[in-house]
């Protein structure tokens, strides 16, 4: 009689037109919530979306509906089961229309729904965490980062990663990188009578902990989530995020370039492959320039320049006039820095870094004053990961822990790992958030994450 | 000259019978791990393991070798990068074996490394959390731990399930799952003056936030740590770990049974394709009585029955005698009960508990006692997994949580959820590491977890 289809069943048959299976196809069912319902007393039309499709699927009902008058009134936001006659149209906007035979109302929607016709900004709909979510903008954008998720997975794992999962709660007390979240049962600072007999915070990063599994599995990454308890309010900052660090032996800084590059160029890949609908849109309403599509389709076809930081500020100093900062060794490169680096190279990888700057596990160049650090640099969003070799010398990095006042005991067993077999190694940290934010042209990091955490701000 | 390969590489050529490949194979280079080296003076045998697989790959070597004298002092642990000759020794245990032209050490070994060729307790290693992956049993755990989320993500994803990533730090004070930790930055519990101006705790559950997702996207997961601040230490509980959390709309009791068997399978399967040799070593050496395979093979084959509390109760009230508990309609199935279910009936869902026993979200059935709830009971190791269907009515819901005393005010925005399209659906949560020891037979959560966090253990 009928058959149950999704609506992406039904654009896959379009789309791949196949016409024996759309011949064969008369009545079907389905089922989704309206996102618009008009009807003028002699025809009906329902927009219906069933999450499995960026697109809506038109319905339309006649007075030869059972209950035409229940339909007709039907609020946006309400689920509905249907069954009707599929029809091609190629005429219409729409590739496809169903001709219902049947309805039911599987649930009502009260009429004070907030997400009515017309547009919301994006402020209003960061109120509305459990609803955004339903409608284009954030269908697109969750989807996406679905499908992101899964291209990082798919990318490690096919080249034999293990996938470790490292702990959120963690007692290393400094892990370089900014203020932590206490995690207690207590309501005071006693944390040698705490849960875990000291004081616990969330993790800011799983690479300390994920470097002794790369030493026995070679190669492996984390994919969770990570915590700053920065009090900021930027649109780039949020007190929870995830972050994905892959980590190499037998790797030096080249390879963990190399590594990122293939990956940053993956994802691209499988974005485009697997949500063609949902890029067209941030292209067309979300990107200001209307270029995402060609900016990343730019990015696939080029290699990857790479420049060391000196020779980087040698070629900003030349031109220092046009910024707004100063130029000098040892200075952090700034957005307008980047702008110029990126423009004149395209994606680029800063390397080697004042040591100064960086972080204490990274590893010590021959030159004592730069470490095997890199960023990488995209046009037009600046920075998007960044990545180092490891020291791997035990004294030279005891010497370096000590230097910048990181606290050795509670480290000694990262320290440990330099006695027994530790090889060169590489790794990076991509923030899952920003490299969403980076392929959808999103501006706030508010706007990729389901519930965003941010200061004073957990209402769900 | 060479070829740089894996071992993993090597023996997919021994296992793929691939003859062409392995007489063009002269001289191959590998990087990995000493994890023996004997040598009598005129030959020496290194078992090395590089990480990405299983097995090791013998290298043979012998006073050729220019640093003949260095490479037999080699320690075990020590990082090695060799070139030699693959050779097929057909007769021997081993399928191939190298002999070695060059040998450069990478990194050496302190003579005080903990991992000694001699057998060591699971329970001596756990005090070695950065170093235990790298004997066969961890080593083993760990990459089918990666598999075994693989499998997850595939097995959703392939089905059009969306990722969500929900939120660790909430403020949804309770979600009926025992005691929490406490998120803060301050030192006392003036939360109100707390970094989010209210308290804060992790997540014990990702359940309540995918709903919203679910009702947008039809069918969701989420797939994230989880948290119980229980001060308990037992085998089976640790206070941080993975829950994967399927949601489905559109769907009932039945269909959330179908996707949980449905995934069990799926999970079991891609395991044995992915990880066959780490699984000869979990039922050879692990499983007591070395039939982890065969059981698991049968549950592949298995129809997984569905029997409801009440009829359940029935059953094994007629057989009350052999049970040290008494039987009596609204308590729990205890160990011995699911002993005897799953003896009868092989995998089985127990279903439509009292409703006293469960969870407020949990749909309220007709004879108001019961809760369309079900829990898979499995051979040997008992309940797997729970799952239900979602209280969809408002009034119910609400009444629910008032009986039970759940705040409803940091709620509210879950209540409204059942004003706005909310259509019936379901969902089940798995926790990670239960699914993993069921698969694997290893029987402390502490020995499937990267860096257990349980009662005042935060070592590393």
């Amino acid at each position: 009689m009928f058959e149950f289809m999704t609506i992406r069943e039904l654009y896959d048959l379009i789309k791949t037109n196949n016409i024996l299976e759309m011949d064969s196809l008369q009545y079907v069912q389905l089922q989704g919530w309206i996102r618009t319902n008009r009807c003028n007393g002699s025809v009906g039309f329902i927009e219906l979306n069933d999450g499995t499709f960026f697109k809506n699927c038109q319905l339309v009902y006649t007075p030869q509906l059972a209950n035409f008058s229940e339909i007709s009134k039907c609020l946006t936001g309400a689920a509905l089961t249907v069954i009707g006659k599929f029809k091609l149209t190629p005429e219409n906007k729409q590739p496809f229309e169903i001709e219902l035979t049947e309805a039911t109302i599987e649930a009502s929607c009260s009429n004070d729904y907030p997400l009515q016709k017309k547009r919301h900004s994006l402020e209003y709909l960061r109120d509305l965490a459990h609803l955004r979510v339903r409608t284009n903008t954030f269908s697109a954008v969750f989807r996406v980062r679905s499908s992101l998720a899964m291209a990082l997975h798919e990318f490690f794992q096919n080249q034999g990663f293990v996938y470790v999962q490292t702990p959120i709660i963690t007692g290393n007390d400094a892990e370089g990188a900014g203020e932590v979240f206490t995690v207690t049962t207590r309501k005071d600072d006693k944390y040698d009578q705490d849960f875990f007999g000291k004081r616990a915070s969330l993790t800011v990063s799983g690479q300390l902990h994920v470097e002794a599994y790369a030493l026995a599995f070679r190669d492996v990454y984390t994919f969770g989530p990570t915590f700053r308890a920065e009090n900021s309010n930027t649109k780039k900052h949020a007190n929870e995020f995830w972050m994905c660090e892959p980590e190499i032996a037998f790797a030096d800084l080249e390879d963990d370039m190399n590594l990122m590059e293939d990956m940053i160029k993956y994802c691209i890949q499988y974005v485009f492959d697997n949500c063609s609908e949902e890029m067209e849109f941030f292209n067309n309403f979300i990107d200001k320039d209307h270029t995402l599509i060609e900016r990343l389709k730019k990015v696939l076809d080029s290699s990857f320049a790479r420049i060391n930081y000196s020779d980087a500020l040698q070629q900003l100093k030349a031109v220092e006039d046009q910024f707004e900062n100063k130029v000098f060794w040892g200075m952090d490169i700034q957005t307008e820095h980047e702008k110029y680096l990126t423009e004149k190279y395209g994606p680029v990888f800063v390397m080697n870094y004042p040591k100064e700057s960086k972080a204490f596990y990274m590893r010590l160049n021959d030159d004592n004053k730069t470490v095997a650090a890199t960023d990488l640099l995209m046009p037009v969003v600046g920075e998007l990961c960044g990545g180092s070799q490891r020291e791997e010398r035990y004294d030279v990095l005891l010497n370096r822990m000590n230097e910048m006042g990181v606290p050795v005991s509670s480290l000694q067993w990262y320290l440990d790992l330099r006695k027994y077999g530790c090889c060169q190694h590489a790794g990076f940290g991509v923030g899952f958030e920003r490299l969403l934010m980076y392929i959808t042209s999103m501006e706030n990091i508010r706007d990729v994450l389901s519930y965003p955490r941010t200061p004073r701000n957990l209402q769900f």
